[in-house]
């Protein structure tokens, strides 16, 4: 039972809720490419997954890995997001997701946000980031299909999984001061939310990234997406939401 | 960081025993085929995953899936075994194993073994493993790509990772009734093995699975594998061996 011999649901505003908050607190995925010189092969093995500030997944890979000479011969891909946890794993919510790949080049103008973004989610890859073999790919949503557990299946459009916003560009300029601000002088901040907003039960989050349409909290190896109910419309918006959702 | 930079390292046995405790011991696995009507687009989604008594993997799908639509016009496809633990996705060892898929037709001599070898691994599966839209396929492996970790790499072929020997049609005899015979009558015997060979820490294990080249272990949602150093020649092996292994 891989997939529900799916009555697809019509996809309301929850579904595309949980879409996106399983693919924006997803550290990695399955990613499926075809295998170079064998005329199509699927392959699938396992990225860290960044999300870029319009909601675009992120990955970081080598030049000498199956993958980039993959999607360097043909640019469709697919992602699995949804992490198995205890009991059935056909139990838990997964999605998938269908992409176009763009590498992203280091004079890119959104290379260093990508960089900030993805280092702050996996800061070990601070380790082989700047090698010259390393590159980044923004994976743009085409369609997803999402099974939110036994009977929950719905299909969802690549705009679905985006964030769209007149904020993205003041929010890009700022995301940076306002994460460390709200790390050091509203340390406890993250851990509200994360425990208000997202079932979380520890002490000790922090904030790795905000953007129009949420935060991402993280503890260690753990990471929670907080969606907030409507995306931001301009960048002044957002500290009088954090200290709402504080409380 | 997908695929490590690969300096492949020489296939030796330790490689091979961990392969194939990595796909022995899959609860599930990321599925990546070829997505139907959409000229070869690779799509990854999860599948509960079984093994045949010869070591093949096995997934029970329904008709109306994407992936039965898909392996029906294409049996090629690649499975990602290997569970995410705690601490960084890419320091867990992980398998990406390249298939052809065939159907098991219910009048296949085969379909009995693998209904029961499966759903004693997955015991919930009864519920929709009668149902006339859902089928078994087995997955034989052509080769394989094998990731213990950072900087270990290692190419496998696909018979690295079947199991081989004459012992294997009287061991489909007697695999139910040893099995229930270890677990009514020696009913800490499993416990024993999966704490002595596979790190386990819990008591209550039971035997799902014996073959001629190991143990399948479970626990609830775990399943744990423990490979003999030598496959079994002959089914009148078992005994002993099981007996030597309890200490």
């Amino acid at each position: 039972m891989t997939d529900k011999p799916s009555v697809l649901r019509d996809t309301d505003d929850e579904a595309r809720k949980l879409a996106r908050t399983l693919l924006r607190s997803a550290r990695s995925a399955a990613l499926a490419v075809l295998e170079p010189g064998e005329n199509g092969f699927p392959f699938v093995s396992r990225a860290l997954i960044g999300i870029d500030i319009d909601g675009t997944p992120v990955i970081l890979i080598s030049k000498l890995s199956t993958h980039t000479q993959a999607l360097t011969l043909d640019n469709r891909c697919s992602l699995l997001v949804g992490e198995i946890g205890k009991g059935d794993p056909l139990a838990h919510a997964r999605m998938t997701v269908q992409c176009l790949a763009e590498k992203v080049e280091r004079d890119d103008t959104r290379h260093l946000r990508l960089r900030e973004r993805f280092l702050r989610r996996h800061p070990k890859a601070e380790l082989y980031v700047d090698f010259p073999d390393f590159a980044f790919f923004r994976l743009t949503p085409q369609r997803a299909s999402l099974n939110g557990g036994f009977g929950r299946a719905y299909a969802l459009d690549g705009p679905d999984l985006m964030i769209t916003s007149p904020a993205i560009a003041d929010l890009v300029a700022m995301e940076g001061r306002a994460i460390d601000h709200m790390n050091s002088d509203h340390a406890d901040a993250a851990t509200r939310y994360a425990q208000t907003f997202c079932k979380a039960t520890e002490e000790g989050w922090t904030i790795t990234g905000i953007d129009a349409a949420g935060l991402d909290l993280s503890l260690g190896d753990k990471l929670k997406r907080l969606e907030f109910e409507q995306p931001l419309q301009s960048a002044a918006e957002l500290r009088p939401l954090l200290v709402r959702l504080y409380g």
